[in-house]
């Protein structure tokens, strides 16, 4: 079975810890944070505005009236979340050529679309990320369920926005992943031992 | 892992061929056909009628005006099909009471919420779909692609409704399912084969 595995996930279903188990299990590389400090080492710019810019939808340029003309401005943001967008397809592409892999976010799936990766998604129910949250960020304690219901939704409302402007594609739509996993009530552990399974070892 | 294991499936994507081979692979049994025999053996009705009807969503009572009173109609057909579909329910329970198994389609996932099963749902691409229809059914042959492409789609539209109608969910939508496997290009007998992995076995 191939060995390019892509790992979407939302916000708090266990869809990183998860990679790297099945990346231990399976005896292949786990790429996340090595695509960031890539990128890093490639444009000279801080990991925090790499992080940051790699996970927001860039926000477009807008018309403007002069005279009786329509002028598009240019955005350097824009042009900058490009920039960086094409740098992150490279470094993940270099990554795949390399070597097996697993590799969460990034719109891993779809850069990589032509090795036909292993695409799985990962998503549980609200109770269930809520919980998962608590267990890993000591300072989630302090926050309320409703103050973190909203921030697993803001988190997820961004990647949703920044895969559908790069590969329009609905993200979390089953027909763009080959597996889609509900973590809700279940232990990442085991569902990784299980799946690890479905590549022969 | 639970062993009652419910499948939800697009028509084309192997679904039934899926169900048939897990349950042989796992040594529980397969229910189908048997639900639709134990309901006509308790109800008398022919086995052609009860299928269509479990299969259709049914037609709502409708209301009508008497001088200036709204009356509702009662539709004979919506309460046979209700009727026909508690059946139904009581005939799942009593399998999933008697031992592990298997059961596609039927809005077993559902009927059986309270035994926590594991629920699958499959699906393909129309391409995947066409072409497994056509390798199947020895008279789907003589269908145009356009055609095959029309009742694929009409099939999937009736177990859509009649899923949502009597279970105020959405069919197909992952947040129902535990796991949703995608089936496009894939070999049914090699997708069973490694699920049947995900149970111990």
């Amino acid at each position: 079975m191939r060995r390019i595995i892509t790992i979407g996930r939302e916000f708090g279903s266990g869809g990183r810890e998860f990679g790297c188990r099945l990346a231990e299990n399976l005896g292949v590389a786990y790429y996340d944070q090595e695509i960031i400090t890539a990128i890093v080492k490639k444009t000279e710019l801080s990991e925090r505005y790499v992080q940051q810019m790699l996970e927001k939808k860039p926000i477009a340029s807008f018309p403007i009236h002069i005279g009786r003309t329509l002028h598009t401005l240019p955005s350097p943001m824009l042009e900058q979340s490009r920039l960086l967008y094409q740098q992150q397809c490279q470094v993940i592409r270099e990554m795949a050529e390399k070597s097996d892999c697993v590799i969460v976010g990034r719109c891993a799936d779809y850069i990589l679309r032509e090795y036909h990766p292993f695409r799985i998604f990962m998503y549980a129910n609200m109770e269930s990320k809520i919980e998962r949250c608590r267990q890993k960020e000591q300072t989630q304690k302090i926050l309320t369920d409703k103050e973190l219901r909203k921030s697993i939704l803001e988190v997820d409302r961004q990647r949703s926005r920044y895969y559908g402007f790069y590969t329009d594609q609905t993200w979390g739509d089953r027909t763009n992943y080959d597996l889609c996993v509900n973590t809700t009530n279940t232990s990442i552990k085991e569902i990784a031992i299980a799946l690890t399974k479905l590549f022969g070892k």
